[in-house]
């Protein structure tokens, strides 16, 4: 397979199954969850022609599923870790993305300072949509991993909640759009930090993994100097009673029941 | 009948149909609705013997159920409204509660001052727990009542929800737990306030119509000086698909089928 040539020994390339999109990943790394695919869902509706930054791309997966699902113009993936960096790049070529789809390689702390090298780009108030599954964890709590790439990833090592809040608020334009996907026991200080960073909270969707269980992930919407109103949306679940997925997962996922 | 002796024009007899009380209610008022059922029900847990405030007690539902379902030892129930903590008192009578519940025909706000007339009870730092079912509207936003009482019931005309917190702070021996329900449009501003205020918020609720609905209450504990983790429970539906009351909210209202 042609493909393969592109990847390196402990990579796979999957499938995403919407426009025929793939994805590299590293078999030993962090790949990608439903996090992504259900922020990415739930992001959709950003308008045509939008601006965007990912903040801590990884992978890519957040902005090749973005860009499948909706007509943004242009989207910059950020991403800090070199290695993680350039599979996300070739991804980014296995799609043909090349002109939606842009990879810069630096720490996303970096993006305050305006010597950076991509600082004529990443500007000031410049941007309609910044989207970000960042790290779900302080530094030294839960459950360490051996893996420096999930380390990173997982944990707030390199930049933490406040950084990506105040990249967000710096990147946006007034009334530009935050989409947030993260843990709901850190809502609290989430909703706080992104009150100080003047991205009032507008939407919020917590994902139960079923009908009577705690929810497991939270999906939040800010507006850069929005009013005060927050929405909370109907319920999300993932699985039915019988340990399926339920109807409205397979419709995000593309397979549906007809 | 005899309990209609007690009634004066305008006002009824509801049986709550848990231990047998019983609450006397303005038909032109604002009544109780499944707000302080879902509230009592959530503060269940209080420890034996804790001493409590209800803010804002209007007829005395949530004091009164609290009795029925806990063994606290004392609950003291503030409310601004003269003929409302009169009716709130014949409840008290009514269903014998007179060594574990009192009514105070105060505004929260004079909680504050040292200088008021309760002072010598409602001493600063010597409660268990606040539990409370504040007005859910600012002034002057949505409908506004013709009638006074539930204006003031509904919108907060006499507190707001700073002053709520300020005095549940005031109250809460250190880890001290406020119980309230509120409206999920309120969220940031309530965890903002409660963050203000040294109460932590550590565990939430939310309540759908349905399955597929927006939630249209929010449950909410916090714990003055708690240590920062949030934990949001399973959702809590009130009506199944078919328009009847779950079997949770039936077992709440202690008529679950057997």
């Amino acid at each position: 397979m042609e493909e393969n040539n592109k990847l390196k020994e402990n990579e796979r390339i999957d499938n995403l199954e919407i426009n025929n999109f793939k994805i590299i990943q590293d078999k030993s790394g962090f790949c990608f969850g439903i996090d992504s695919v259900l922020l990415s869902d739930f992001a959709k509706n950003i308008k045509n022609n939008a601006k965007c930054v990912d903040l801590g791309t990884g992978t890519g997966i957040l902005s090749i599923l973005l860009c499948a699902k909706t007509n943004l113009a242009k989207i910059y993936g950020i991403e800090v870790q070199q290695d993680v960096a350039d599979m996300a790049n070739r991804s980014r070529i296995l799609n043909n993305l090349q002109e939606r789809f842009e990879i810069f390689n630096m720490n996303i702390k970096d993006i305050l300072n305006s010597s950076n090298v991509y600082a004529d780009i990443l500007k000031k108030n410049s941007f309609d949509c910044v989207i970000t599954n960042p790290p779900y964890k302080k530094i030294n709590t839960g459950k360490i991993n051996d893996n420096e790439k999930k380390l990173i990833s997982r944990h707030e090592i390199t930049a933490n909640l406040n950084d990506f809040l105040e990249v967000a608020k710096y990147l946006l334009k007034d009334k530009g759009s935050l989409y947030m996907v993260h843990r709901p026991e850190r809502m609290v200080e989430i909703l706080k930090c992104m009150k100080e960073n003047k991205i009032e909270p507008k939407e919020i969707q917590f994902v139960y993994p079923q009908v009577d269980k705690e929810p497991n992930l939270i999906l939040i919407k800010g507006i850069k100097n929005g009013k005060e109103f927050l929405k909370i949306k109907k319920p999300l679940f993932i699985y039915d009673k019988n340990g399926n997925y339920t109807q409205e997962i397979l419709k995000i996922y593309g397979r549906e029941n007809k």
